[in-house]
């Protein structure tokens, strides 16, 4: 690689090691298997990123990722309007979709509480999300939070926020059980998780 | 993410998925990440593509990636035009090249020899080498291919193929060094490594 910053392997290289879980030796690895492939791979890459980046917004309703807002979720008259789903990113939402388990909606936090990072309340559209609950007229709020001191803290706080509000004191709040995960060992699992699991154990 | 397979973003994490290294999660994430970075990202990572794709060749000498060709290294008078250094791909070039210890010049195979993935003399064109070393007088050839099996037969077969032609049989051939890495603890290293830097110990 030549000395000269403007040439523009090295420009690839550092946007790409800049991606999360990529570092400079990963970057440098994938451009060069992109420019042995420029037809095939890089081009249509080039085009993909274009193309998601002119078509793809962020939905006014819920947050969500897609290429119309309200996204198709929001749209979908066949989904329950009265059950909506807390998560912190868009990435929850797809991996609940990808179970097929839940017919309601959801709502995109962007975030956790973190008083660390400095994220508070506004950050994260809380007002907007009672706001949504109130005029939706919503029956159910899921808390699906990772199990984190930052996620279960937001979760209790949106529940008390919730509880503050006289005409959302009605909605029924739930949080995803805890246990042991489906398909794995108990071995590899932490102590946390397997007392939960036992104290929560079913018939 | 819909269901339908012509949704841009399952288009850029298909595409993303397909690079080495990464895998359909990490290829979500960095998806969702750049989604969330449009500006100051996204459309400069697909800027950066297409740039590198039009602007990179592959140098017709010795088969680095540069922007132009011959490239910087081959067309620099004042790097020393009768050392070549053999190597099996443009990431090792580099990855010399950033040791700033080197002053010849190179010759990217662009593999090794495998007979398990049905590589041979030809796919490497070590025809052209030999035609290349003998238009430019070397003097000294350095095999700097990987401590493989793969690369050792490959840095075999080119060295026999060089004392088989007359006019080369001057030329000078060496291997890189083999022992202890700089930094490396004793501890994890093989004893294959141990055993060879005790027998080529120095002063």
């Amino acid at each position: 690689m030549r000395s000269n910053a403007a040439s523009p392997i090295e420009t690839l290289v550092r946007q790409l090691a800049g991606l999360p879980g990529l570092g400079s030796r990963s970057a440098r690895r994938i451009a060069l298997h992109l420019l042995q492939r420029k037809d095939d791979k890089m081009l249509p890459l080039a085009f993909a990123l274009q193309d998601a980046a002119e078509k793809i917004k962020n939905c006014m309703s819920c947050g969500n990722l897609d290429m119309s807002t309200p996204c198709h979720i929001c749209a979908d008259d066949t989904r329950d309007l009265q059950q909506i789903c807390i998560v912190s990113q868009v990435s929850d939402l797809w991996a609940i979709e990808r179970t097929g388990a839940y017919r309601g909606r959801y709502f995109v936090l962007g975030g956790l509480l973190s008083a660390l990072d400095g994220i508070g309340p506004d950050d994260l559209g809380i007002e907007r999300l009672l706001a949504k609950l109130a005029e939706e007229r919503t029956q159910e709020v899921i808390l699906a939070l990772s199990a984190t001191v930052n996620g279960q803290s937001t979760a209790h706080y949106i529940a008390d926020q919730i509880a503050g509000v006289p005409d959302l004191s009605a909605i029924q709040i739930s949080r995803l059980a805890h246990g042991v995960p489906v398909g794995g060992e108990l071995d590899y699992l932490d102590e946390g998780t397997i007392a939960t699991a036992l104290k929560k154990r079913t018939a």
